[in-house]
C-alpha cells in the first residue's frame, strides 16, 4: 500500500477534493490553478485530523515530516524563510471543514515572529510599528487559541497601557508602546504557563495545527454541527498560508464582499474593507469599515481587478461567492472565496436570477435553498439590529419557528381574555395540554418549561404556525402569583417577553419584528421543486383552519387528521368524558351520540377545505384519561354537570391510571376495548363524505387510518367493525363511495410484521414519532433529561426525535415498505410523523420508495423542497 | 383438484391422522384397525370444522351430503336404521381434537331417539324403563348442549318428580316415571324454545354436529387454548358412533381405566366402573363406582379381555394408556383409548419405567413429561381432597407456583415481626416494590391487587421460589384498618388464607398442603434431559442464597444477577440515596464509596455459590427515584439522616419524575450520565473475582452486562469506563484474569443495530420482557388493562410475556443473533428474560441458535427438559 498524502500545495488541489481539503482548502486550490493572485502555502487533510484522534490526541510523527517538507517547499516558493530575521516566512493557520461552519472553529495568524525575527521584519518591511503590532497580535491570538489563555486578559493590559499613555484608539499607541505590549504580554504568559513563551516558530506551527484539529472537538463545534448535521467524523483540514498584511501601511487592506447582496440576494458587489488593517479588525467591529464601492474611489486599479475576479469566481462556482481578501502595498491577494451564505428570500432571488442569466439550470437552482431556510418566510422575523441589541436571557429548544413578542399570562384563559381586549400576549405554561387550545390560538407566542420538540405545546404551535420554544426548564413558575424567574430576572404577568422560535432564544422586553413576507420569486421557484419532485407532500390538519392553511402552502392531501383535538372544546369535552363514566355500552352509545355531529360537522369542513383531495383521518389515539379533569374543583363540577357521584369519577380517573401511558391503554386497543368509539367515528367520517359528495362540488374518498396496530388481527377486528358500519350507510344512502381503511406503523411489531398486515390495509402511515420511542425505547417527554450527556459524549449526533434515526428506525421502515409492497404492490405509503417536515428525513423517504410525506402546513414547502432536492440527487425510475 | 373429503369411517383412519380426525377419532380408527371392539361409526374432520367457521358458521351442503352418504353406511354396517321404530340406530356425537381438552367441548348420546322411536326401542332392547331414561337422558343433554337451555332445569324437573314419588335415587322411577319426565321434559323445551323438541333424527344429528362445532369457540374451550397454546385455527373434529349401551341391564356397564396408576406411575390397571350405567354416570358421581379389580370377580371374561385390550393398547402405543369402555349384554365395547393424563411424579416414573421395560428409549422417556409439570414436583401442593371441598372466593394471576397458606399481614414489616414468632404468614399487598424484600422472603406466600407476570411481586417470588398470585383486582384493601374484602369476605390481620401459585386461585380459610417432593427417578430422568439437551441453562440469581438454589437444581452458570435487587436493604439504601442526592461527582463517588464492600461481599459470595461456573452481572438498571421515598415521614427521616432539607429531597423527587419510566433514565442511561457508578460497579465485580480467585478454589471470569444499550457508541462508552477500571485493578493486584463485556438485547434498536452492537460486545443476553414491551409497544404494568379483550376477540391467543411472541419479538431476536455472529461469530449468546424458564419460549431460543438461557431457580428443572425436548425434536448438527 502506497503511503497515505497528508499535505497537499494549493497547486496540488482542486474545487472538487473539498472531503479531503475541506472547502477552503479545495477552494484555495481552485483559485490558484485558476492563476489568481492567492499567496502560496498548503493544507493539512482532514485525513490527518481523523488519524490525530485515532492517535489519541497525537500528530504522527510522519504527518509531522510531512509538514515540514511542505514548509520548506514554502520557503522555497515564497523565497522567504521561517524563523529567518532577515527575510521571514509568515504563515496563517486556519481550519477549514468539508462544510462551512463559520466562526466555529480557530484561526492564528502571523505565526513565525519570535524575538528574533520581530526585529528583522521591521527592517524588513520598513515599519517597526507594524512588525510589534503583529507580534503582540500574534502572541495573543496563540495564548489563547492554543493555550487557552483568556483573550481577556490581553484586552486588559492593552487597556492599562492606553490609561497610561492617556489614548483612547490601539491606532495611538506607537512601536514603543507596542514593543512594550510585546514583553508584558510574554510576561503574562509565563505567569500563567511557567515556560517562556515558544521562540521556535516550527514548534509553534506544529502546537497551532494541533489546536486547529482541537477545536474540531470544541463544544461550539459540537453544537453547531448538531444543529446543522455535520458528522463528526469528517474532521477539519488545517491550511498553512504565507502571511500578507493588510496592515503594512495606507497603500494595504483587507476586506469581505459577496458578489451579490447576501440580505437580498440583488446582483451587484457588496462588502466592505478596512485600509490598514488585518482580518480580525473587521470582524472585531472596532473601527468601522467602508462599503466596497468606496475601493472604487480609494484604489481603482485593485477594485477593477478585485471585481474582475469576483465575476470570475461567479461565473466558475456559478454561485454567489463570499470572498476574503488583502491588500498589501497596492497588491490584491485572494484569501478565501466560498459559496456566501444568504437569507432565504436572497437564496430565492439568487437561484431564480442564476436560472435567468443562463448560469444554472431549474435543478440546479432547486438545489440552491436550504429547505429549513424556508422558514423565515413564512413566519414573523425579529429586526435584525433590534435582535443585534437584545440580550439572550434564556434558551430553550426552537419548538416552533417564528418572533413574538407579548405580554407574559400563565393560563390559557387569561390569554383568551386578555385577546379580547386587545393585547398580544407570550403563553407561559409549565406544559401544555389539550385543554390549553384556545389560548394557544390567540398568543403571539408558546414558552414551556418542560417538554421536547414533540411535545403538546411543540407539535401544536408547529400545526398553527405560531412560535414556540419549549422545555427551558431554567425557567420556575409560580402560577398562583403569576410570575416566572429566569437567571435572576423576575417576570410578572403583564411584563413584555420577546422568544425566537427559530432559535429557542428568550429575551425580556418587546422587540419588533417584521411580519412573514412571501416573495414573487416565491412561487416561480416552488413551481421547479413540484416540477421535480417525485414524492406529494401532504399536511397534518386536524381542524378545517389547519386544513386551509396547509392546503394554501401547497399541501395535495392531509396525511394525518387527528380526531381527538376536535373533542375538547366546549361541549364536546362533556360528552366525551360521559362517554368515559359510562358503565354499560348502552350508555356510551348514548354519550357518542352527542359528539358524532361534531365531529361530522369538522370532517366536512376538512374535506371542503381540501377541495377533494385525500383526507386520512385517524381514530380516537390518546389514553382516556387525558380528557379527564384533575383538580379537585374541575371533578366536583363535573360531578354537578354530569350528575355523577365525585367518588365514581375519581375512581375511573384511578383506574385509567397508567404506569407508562405512552404504552399503554390508546390507539386502536381502544377501539378493540370499545368498538362504539370506532363506530361513531366511522359514522361521521363516512356520513361527512356523503354530505359533501352529495353536495356535487368534489368528491371525496374517506381515508380512515387506524392507530398504534401492532398485529394484523387487531387491525382486522377495527376494520370489520369501520366497513359493517361504512358500508350500511352507504347502502342506506343510495350511493356508490370509495373509502379506503388503513394503518398507522408506528409499533415495532406492525413493522416487522408488516407483510401480515398490509393484506388488511390499503395505505401504511409511518408514525415515527412513537415508532423511534419505542424503536430506542426512550420517552421523548422524559428522554430531554439524559439526552444531554448523550450529546456531550458524541454518543448520539443529533435528536432523532428531529431527524429519523436511518441506522435503527429507517431499518424498520425499510423492512415494512419492501413486506408491505410484497403483499400488496399498490399500498399507499407515507410518513406522518414529525420528520415529515424535516428535510434529511424527506430525503430518505424519498429514497426508501415512500408515496407522501405529510407534515405540519408550515413545514409543507420545505417538505416540498426537500422532497424536490432528494428527487434530484436520486431519481427514481 | 379431487373434493375435500370431510369424513372418514373409523376404518379409514389410523393413529398418525391426528390433525384430521382429532385425537379420539385417530384412535378409534386405529384400534379398529387393529381388530378391537369398537362400535363403529365415522368421524367429521376439523377441516370441516374450519370450514363451518369459514363460511360464517354454517355447515356446507356438500358436508351435509357427506355425512348423510356416511351415515347411510353406518346404518348398512351395524344392520340397523336411524329413525327406525323397528330396529333403531342411536348414535353418540362427540367431539375430538387434535390435543386432549378434556370436558372443554360437548359430547351428546343416545341421539337417535324421538317419540316413535322410542317406543321401538322399548320393544327392540325388551326394556322400557331403558329406553324411556335413555330418551329423558337424551332430550336434557340436546337442551342443554345444542339449545342451551340450563341443566340446572331438567334436574329440578326431576326432583320434583323424586319428591311427588317419595323417592331419592333415579333409579328407584319407574318405567312411567320415566315417560312422565319425557313428557315433562318436552314440555319445558317447547315453553323455551317454542318450537316442539326435533323429531327428525338427521336434524338432530346435524343440529349436535354444528353445536360440537360452534363448542371449539365457547370461553372455556378459549382459555384452555390459551392455558396450554393450543392454536384457535386447529378446530376439532366430531365423531358419529353408533351407541351401546352400559345401561341396559345387570349385565351391562361402563367404565374408565388407565394402564398405569395416573399419580403414582404404578404399574397396574387403574380405574373404575359402574355396572348397568352409562358414562356420564361415572363422571356425575352419583353413584359409586368400583374400582376396576372388582370386575375380575364380576365378569371374569370381560375383565381378561379388557386386561388384554390394554395390554395391547399400551404396547402398541408405548405409553400409558387411559381409555374408556362399556359392556353391552357382557359384550365389550372400547370407545376411546388415549395417551393418559398424569401426575408429574406418575410421567417420571412411567417414562422411567418404559425405558427399563425396553419399550421406549431415553430421547423418548424425554419427550414423555411435560417441562410445566415439574414445577408441581419443586413446590408444595394444596392436598387433593381438601382442595376439592375448598371454594375459590377469588383469581388472580399464577405468578410463582406452589401453595401457601398462612395469616394475612399487610406489610413487610408485619410479615417480619409475625414470622419472628414463630407465624407463617401471607403477605398482601397492592403491589410490591423492593423495600419490601424482607417481608416477602419470610412470607409462606404473596398476594397482590396489582401487576401482571412480570410484576415486582411475581420476579422476585419466582425468584425465591415463593408461591405467589399478583394482580387479583378484584381486592379492596384497606392498609390502615388492616383489612381487604374480595367478592364480599371481609378478611382481616390474622385471618387465614390459601392461595394456589400455580392456579392463581385464593381460598379463605387454611387447606393443607404436601411440601415439594422430588422422587429418585427425578435424577436419573433428567440426567438423559441433560445428555440430548444442546444449550446450556442458566439461572436469574441476585444474591448467594438464590444463586444456591439455581445450582442445585442443575443451573450452569448465572444469566442474570440484578444488581440493583442488593441495593435495598439496611444501610445500603442509605448510601444509594446519598448517591442521587449528591450534587457533584465528588460527594456521588463518596455516597457510592460506601456501597462499595456491600456489592463486593456479595459478589464474593454468588461466586463461590456458583462454583466457578460463569456469573454475568448486570449493572445498575432501574431509574433513580425507585430508590427515593414518597412518603412525607420517609422523606423527613431521610432528611434527618443525611442531613439534606426535606426541600432538596422533594426537589429531586420531582426532578426524577418521568411520565414513562420504563422509557426514561434507566438502564446504562445511568451509566452514561454518572460514569461513577459503572466505576464503582465495575470495581466491586473485579475486586471480588479477584479475591476469590486468590482463593485458590475457583477461577471466576466476571461477566460485566450492560442493560438497555440501544447504540454501539453508547455500549462503547460505559464498556470503555468498565475496562479501564477492571485493567487497572487487574494490574494493581499483579495478576492473570480475564473478564468479559456484554450487553443486554432489549430495545429494539439494539437488535436492529446487533452487528455493529457486537463489535463492542463479547456476549448479548436477549432481555425479552423489555424487548416484547418495546416491541409491542405496551407496559406490562399496563397491559392487563386491555389484554383481556384482545383475548376475547382472539387477537393474541396467549400473553407474550409468558410466551415469547416469535413472529414479532422473535424476529428481532433472529436478526440480532444473525448479525451478532456475523460480526463476531464466537459472540455467546444467551436469553434472560421471564421467558427463559417457558417451554415453548426454550424451544424457539434452540432453534434460533443460542447458547443459554436463564430463568428464576425454580425453572432450571423446566428449562433443561424444555431444551432437551427440543433438541431432540430439532437437534443441531
Amino acid at each position: 500500500m502506497s503511503k497515505t498524502k497528508y499535505v497537499y500545495k494549493f497547486s496540488e488541489g482542486n474545487k472538487d477534493m473539498r472531503e479531503l481539503l475541506g472547502g477552503k482548502g479545495a477552494n484555495l486550490a481552485e483559485m490558484t490553478l485558476a492563476g489568481m493572485p492567492v499567496p502560496q502555502g498548503f493544507t493539512i487533510t482532514t485525513e490527518a485530523c481523523t488519524r490525530y484522534y485515532d492517535d489519541g490526541k497525537t500528530i504522527a510523527p510522519e504527518i509531522r515530516e510531512e509538514i515540514m517538507e511542505y514548509l520548506a517547499w514554502l520557503e522555497e516558493e515564497t523565497g522567504k524563510k521561517f524563523g529567518d530575521a532577515e527575510n521571514p516566512l509568515l504563515v496563517s493557520v486556519r481550519s477549514g471543514a468539508r462544510a462551512s461552519m463559520p466562526g466555529m472553529m480557530d484561526t492564528i495568524l502571523n505565526l513565525g515572529l519570535n524575538d528574533e525575527v520581530v526585529v528583522g521584519f521591521a527592517k524588513f518591511t520598513n515599519n517597526p510599528r507594524f512588525a510589534y503590532d503583529s507580534y503582540r497580535r500574534f502572541i495573543q491570538m496563540f495564548s489563547d487559541v492554543v493555550m487557552g489563555l483568556s483573550k481577556k486578559k490581553f484586552e486588559e493590559i492593552i487597556d492599562a497601557k492606553k490609561a497610561e499613555r492617556g489614548v483612547k484608539q490601539d491606532i495611538e499607541l506607537d512601536v514603543e508602546d507596542m514593543k512594550d505590549l510585546v514583553v508584558r504580554f510574554k510576561a503574562f504568559y509565563e505567569s500563567e504557563m511557567h515556560i517562556d513563551f515558544p521562540q521556535d516558530p516550527k514548534q509553534q506551527l506544529i502546537e497551532a495545527v494541533r489546536a486547529v484539529f482541537r477545536s474540531w472537538d470544541n463544544p461550539r463545534a459540537n453544537v453547531y454541527r448538531r444543529m446543522n448535521e455535520i458528522p463528526y467524523d469528517w474532521g477539519t483540514a488545517v491550511n498553512i498560508q504565507s502571511m500578507v498584511f493588510g496592515n503594512s501601511g495606507d497603500n494595504s487592506g483587507t476586506g469581505v464582499a459577496f458578489t451579490r447582496n447576501p440580505a437580498t440576494g440583488e446582483k451587484a458587489l457588496f462588502g466592505e474593507y478596512l485600509i490598514n488593517a488585518q482580518g480580525e479588525d473587521v470582524v472585531a467591529g472596532v473601527r468601522t469599515p467602508s462599503p466596497i464601492s468606496k475601493l472604487q474611489e480609494e484604489m481603482p486599479q485593485v477594485y477593477e481587478q478585485f471585481s474582475d475576479i469576483a465575476n470570475r469566481l461567479e461565473k466558475h462556482y456559478k454561485d454567489m461567492q463570499d470572498m476574503e481578501f488583502t491588500i498589501e502595498n497596492g497588491k490584491l491577494y485572494m484569501l478565501q472565496t466560498r459559496n456566501g451564505k444568504r437569507t432565504a428570500a436572497a437564496a430565492l432571488k439568487v437561484a431564480v436570477d442564476l436560472v435567468d442569466e443562463g448560469m444554472i439550470d431549474e435543478k440546479t437552482a432547486v438545489l440552491r435553498v436550504e429547505p429549513k431556510q424556508l422558514d423565515s418566510l413564512l413566519h414573523p422575523q425579529f429586526d435584525a439590529a433590534a435582535l443585534a441589541k437584545a440580550t439572550v436571557v434564556g434558551k430553550g429548544l426552537a419548538a416552533s419557528p417564528g418572533a413574538a413578542c407579548g405580554k407574559v399570562v400563565f393560563s390559557a384563559e387569561d390569554a383568551k381574555d386578555w385577546h379580547e381586549r386587545g393585547e398580544r400576549v407570550i403563553l407561559v405554561r409549565l406544559e401544555t395540554s389539550p385543554e390549553d387550545i384556545e389560548g394557544m390560538q390567540v398568543a403571539e407566542g408558546i414558552l414551556t418549561v418542560r417538554g421536547g420538540m414533540t411535545s403538546h405545546a411543540a407539535v401544536v404551535a408547529r400545526g398553527m404556525g405560531t412560535c414556540c420554544v419549549s422545555g427551558c426548564g431554567e425557567i420556575t413558575v409560580d402560577y398562583d402569583k403569576k410570575f416566572f424567574t429566569l437567571a435572576d430576572n423576575v417576570v410578572h404577568e403583564g411584563d413584555y417577553i420577546s422568544i425566537d422560535g427559530s432559535t429557542g432564544n428568550i429575551y425580556i422586553g418587546s422587540i419588533p419584528s417584521a411580519p412573514a413576507a412571501i416573495s414573487g420569486d416565491f412561487g416561480r421557484f416552488m413551481s421547479w421543486a413540484d416540477k421535480y419532485r417525485q414524492i406529494e407532500v401532504y399536511t397534518n390538519a386536524d381542524n378545517p383552519h389547519d386544513a386551509k392553511q396547509g392546503f394554501s402552502f401547497g399541501a395535495q392531501g392531509i396525511g394525518l387528521c387527528r380526531t381527538e383535538h376536535m373533542f375538547f372544546e366546549g361541549e364536546r369535552i362533556m360528552a366525551i368524558r360521559e362517554m368515559i363514566l359510562s358503565e354499560s355500552v348502552e350508555d356510551r352509545k348514548k354519550a357518542l351520540a352527542k359528539l358524532l355531529p361534531y365531529q361530522q360537522n369538522d370532517f366536512e369542513g376538512i374535506y371542503e377545505a381540501m377541495e377533494g383531495q385525500p383526507v386520512i383521518i385517524r381514530f380516537l389515539d390518546p389514553p382516556l384519561h387525558e380528557f379527564l379533569p384533575t383538580k379537585v374543583e374541575d371533578i366536583e363540577a363535573l360531578s354537578k354537570d354530569l350528575g355523577v357521584s365525585t367518588h365514581r369519577i375519581r375512581k375511573t380517573i384511578a383506574a385509567l391510571h397508567e404506569f407508562n401511558p405512552m404504552m399503554g391503554h390508546r390507539g386502536c386497543r381502544l377501539a378493540v376495548s370499545y368498538p362504539e368509539i370506532a363506530e361513531m367515528q366511522t359514522t361521521a367520517v363516512i356520513k361527512a363524505a356523503i354530505r359533501v359528495n352529495q353536495k356535487g362540488k368534489y368528491t371525496v374518498t374517506p381515508n380512515i387510518m387506524i392507530p398504534l396496530v401492532g398485529e394484523v388481527k387487531e387491525l382486522k377486528f377495527v376494520k370489520d367493525v369501520v366497513v359493517e358500519t361504512a358500508d350500511r350507510l352507504i347502502a342506506a344512502a343510495g350511493i356508490q363511495m370509495d373509502y379506503k381503511v388503513g394503518t398507522m406503523i408506528e409499533v415495532p411489531r406492525a413493522a416487522l410484521t408488516a407483510g401480515e398486515i398490509a393484506t388488511e390495509a390499503d395505505f401504511f402511515s409511518f408514525g415515527t414519532n412513537d415508532l423511534t420511542q419505542m424503536t430506542f425505547g426512550f420517552s421523548r417527554d422524559d428522554a430531554a433529561k439524559f439526552l444531554n450527556y448523550y450529546y456531550e459524549n458524541k454518543i448520539y449526533e443529533s435528536d432523532p426525535f428531529a431527524h429519523l434515526d436511518q441506522k435503527g428506525v429507517g431499518k424498520l421502515v425499510k423492512m415494512a415498505v419492501e413486506d408491505g409492497r410484497k403483499t400488496r404492490p399498490d399500498i399507499h405509503l407515507g410518513i406522518c410523523g414529525e420528520h415529515g417536515g424535516d428535510p434529511t428525513s424527506v430525503e430518505f423517504c424519498h429514497n426508501v420508495g415512500l408515496d407522501y410525506v405529510s407534515c405540519s402546513p408550515f413545514r409543507v414547502p420545505i417538505a416540498r423542497l426537500a422532497a424536490a432536492q432528494a428527487a434530484i440527487k436520486n431519481p427514481r425510475k
